[in-house]
């Protein structure tokens, strides 16, 4: 007796520094197969590559790399799954955000063009890509002078990473760029672009990146003010919206010639990596919040309720699922900030214990760190070394820790950070619950799962049960759950969540005692965290300018 | 044409280590040879010679230790610089204090006799025994209940280390030896017990660390309050003082033998290591602060105002030099704190590097972090690792660092706890001003002199010149210039200092530049001073309990 051959879904997912294809059963989320291919040309940061410099703070991309994603890694994933391309019922990749470019009419990169080859507007701007602040602080000073009712929605903040401060920043700085561009385009609709041979925009990064909110964009009056010639940019955005997990088209025959998969299949319309997560973890109802940890954490919660909660990124209807208020948080540093101390503050016999025991630094730190009760080593910090997101929004404040004596050891000081950014977490949960947003559970992902001693910290520190993602790779498994959807293999996204995500229930719980001990600590920090984020000094803002004034001085240091 | 071989004299400095004998040549001052006994008990803090064991805080000596010095190291010093014992014209000591030990009627310290060497009470109880905390507390507390004018002098605080509070705890630990104890006395007067055969008290010790003031010791009700058999205690203690720089008395033919120096030789009585080096760097007349910057730092200053300054450590007539008002303030942390980060905070690169170039990581760190402009680093650090001597006066603050980014680098922490111990002088100078009591020059000691970038950053912090001694045995050349003095070679202290003492005028002068970007800094160390410090907010006291509950409820930790 034989079976059919299971029908499978591909997942792709748009890193910073690789694309993952991810062969997923439509039936049950079984991850069948995958494969990673590298960017040739990673983060552009230093030059083109063809020599042309790069400013500090740009960060830029290759198009090509991308479609070498498709190119390479598709058949790979496939062979390692050991599928057919007739067993491939759809497709939905997921991005970077916002991470965007601009094209000619047909979605060609003008990069791509021979004459703006060498331009550095022409290229794609990565996410991170930090030269467009003062087209921001424009766009927020406009905002706020003229009362833009969409302001609110984003937390009273539009970053500098943003489509219209990185749009605004090609109109100042390359006019000639700008005019060519016909379309300003987020990559994650350009990739689709690339695969159905027809442009198609998602909702997701037109409210979160794009401020498309209650069915249109910032007005023309609002963009005549930050630049006459900026009327009409859009005109360079508008397209309808796509649902989420709705089909965008299908593949093109050039498409399957360039990946192997069969001509017509369907593709989803676009999405963001941290957005589609959502769907992998089973984080889509009403109250569900998903955090995905990693250098930075973001927060994304689905709730009925439209607020406005401070601090927040944005909030977006459909914005990650149809039907529902999206809301967007972040912490700005946590992962990085536990590097920043393995870099710095760790002596050279840990290096070497850790080497000796084959761990990293962080595991040897955590070990130690760990044997401690709650309060033991006497610190409190503030995880504020990136600046705070949320929900202070401030970018400008800098990383404390307190309670130092010549007792405290490098595992004390990694502790307190680790237990820094739990509280940091705590606050924004608080936000949401104070503006009257419920935050019914609480559901992790991301590279920082690995470490189950911060985890259990986030459970008590929380004092709730803290479910996880119950697969490493969230996002492709998000995005092969809505291409399942756009297949029509299942009804709607949380339907189809329901069958094949994974999420482990109460993976951690917190311990009565420790999480009694933690809120005696974590009214020491939003004690802090109000003294020096909400005014009652303003010190790190003072030393940050006189750091600013003293390297402007002595640029050479 | 022969001349007569130079008149010397010896100063003989015992540290915690180790002892020091200088041979000095009365008319210059030149430093003709030296030589060092470490003591082969060092600090007894674990158990008794013999096994007992010793509870935690406990720091005791050996009084032998102290012997061998005058055993071993003074004719090898003799040896050292090419003189007779004909040339040695006195001998003075200095020592650490407050170092207090429990002896007969005739000296024998009590842990020497058979029935008592078992005993830790019958022991010195070393300058860092730090076991008495309770009683200190009880004396301070009874003191502001009875309003004891005496406390004020100590800017309202007894430490622990002190005379009194040592007392008290081998009263209430061990009736028996405080019973058998006639004499309870510093090392400082006992050392030159040993060599005149006969006691003498020194008002240096007398002051700061015995509650002499005004000619008397607290009295006989006051005593009652805190033990009912604590009254006779002063008994203990009551002896004529003899003015700094006078004779004590002159070498015993035991003595004599034990040293290898003429019998009759002079002997001056007792004195403290730091306020001997005063003497040394001629900083005895009245407005001229000395630091001694080491591990922590001593500031001595000469008046002839009595104020009552906050937070210093004590005011003692004739405490110094005879005639004026003797103040002494302090910082419990300054060279520890750097060792801290060292130790702590510097990774594994450093260290290699370091190495390779034939440096110690302070030196490492010193140069990288001397290059950056004032403020370049945006960090600000409030140097209370070891808590707070002086002008706070409280011992349960810790340590803190403020601004921190993903680019911190540990050069940077190193250099802001420098710029703090640097701003915490500052404070100290000021309060002194404040109250009235003038700071005319500034002087330093100690080994903390090695490092110049930092005696630099205090000149610019304290935009005043920093001159320095300029000899690397300041306690022993201070304790050869009394010598001299109690000899008659010189009349008083202050012209034999200026005879034989040596100091660089204006080693370090202040930058006006970064004077001016320090006073900006110094407004904010002040502002977090006083928030942290004096009841913006309490959280170090909380953290601290926080921490002392945690470890008290897992003691294994």
């Amino acid at each position: 007796m034989t079976t059919d051959p299971p029908a499978v879904t591909l997942g792709i997912d748009f890193g910073t520094l690789s694309g993952r294809v991810l062969v997923v059963s439509v039936d049950d989320g079984a991850e069948l197969g995958s494969a990673v291919h590298e960017y040739a040309h990673g983060v552009v940061d230093r030059e083109l590559p063809r020599g042309v410099p790069l400013p500090p703070d740009w960060a830029l991309q290759i198009p090509q790399d991308w479609r070498d994603v498709l190119r390479l890694a598709v058949p790979r994933a496939l062979a390692d799954a050991d599928v057919t391309p007739e067993q491939v019922v759809g497709i939905a990749t997921d991005f970077t955000a916002c991470t965007v470019l601009p094209t000619t009419w047909d979605g060609t990169p003008l990069c791509e063009l021979p004459e703006y080859r060498d331009r550095p507007h022409a290229h794609p701007k990565l996410w991170r890509h930090h030269a467009a602040q003062p087209e921001a602080d424009l766009i927020v000073e406009r905002a706020l002078r003229s009362g833009q009712p969409w302001l609110a929605r984003y937390g009273g903040r539009i970053s500098s990473e943003w489509q219209y401060a990185k749009a605004l920043q090609v109109l100042r700085e390359d006019p000639g760029v700008y005019a060519a561009a016909d379309r300003w385009i987020e990559a994650a609709d350009w990739i689709v672009w690339q695969l159905t041979g027809a442009e198609s925009r998602n909702p997701c990064t037109a409210g979160y990146k794009g401020i498309h909110q209650d069915g249109r964009y910032p007005g023309e009056a609002f963009l005549a003010g930050l630049h006459p010639d900026f009327t009409g940019f859009t005109a360079k955005l508008e397209h309808p919206l796509t649902p989420l997990g709705a089909p965008a088209g299908r593949l093109t025959p050039r498409a399957a010639a360039l990946t192997g998969l069969r001509e017509g299949t369907v593709v989803a319309v676009g999405n963001v990596d941290a957005h589609v997560t959502c769907a992998a973890a089973q984080a889509l109802d009403p109250g569900r919040m998903l955090a995905i940890m990693g250098t930075s954490t973001c927060h994304i919660l689905n709730s009925d309720v439209l607020a406005e909660v401070p601090g927040m990124c944005g909030v977006v209807r459909d914005g990650v699922v149809p039907g529902l208020w999206g809301y967007e948080a972040g912490q700005s540093g946590v992962g990085d900030i536990l590097a920043w101390a393995v870099r710095n503050a760790v002596p050279d016999e840990y290096a070497a214990e850790a080497r000796s025991r084959g761990m990293d630094v962080h595991e040897l730190l955590t070990e130690r760190a760990s044997a401690q009760p709650v309060g033991a080593h006497g610190l409190l910090a503030l995880d504020w070394h990136s600046g705070n997101r949320s929900v202070l929004v401030d970018h400008h404040l800098s990383g404390l820790v307190l309670g130092l004596t010549l007792d405290t050891r490098p595992e004390d000081v990694y502790r307190a950070l680790i237990e820094a950014t739990a509280f940091g977490t705590r606050t924004i949960v608080e936000a949401f619950e104070t503006a009257g947003v419920p935050v019914t559970d609480f559901t992790a992902a991301g590279g920082l799962l690995r470490n189950r001693f911060l985890m259990q910290v986030y459970s008590d520190v929380l004092n709730r049960p803290v479910h996880v993602l119950a697969s490493t790779q969230g996002p492709a498994l998000g995005a092969a759950i809505h291409a399942a959807v756009a297949a029509g293999a299942h009804p709607d996204i949380r339907t189809a969540s329901a069958a094949m995500g994974r999420r482990q229930e109460n993976a951690y719980t917190p311990d009565p005692a420790r999480s009694a001990a933690y809120d005696r600590l974590y009214a020491e920090y939003r004690a802090l965290h109000d003294h020096f984020g909400r005014g009652g000094s303003d010190v790190m803002h003072r030393l940050r300018a006189l750091r600013s004034a003293a390297l402007a001085a002595h640029p050479t240091t």
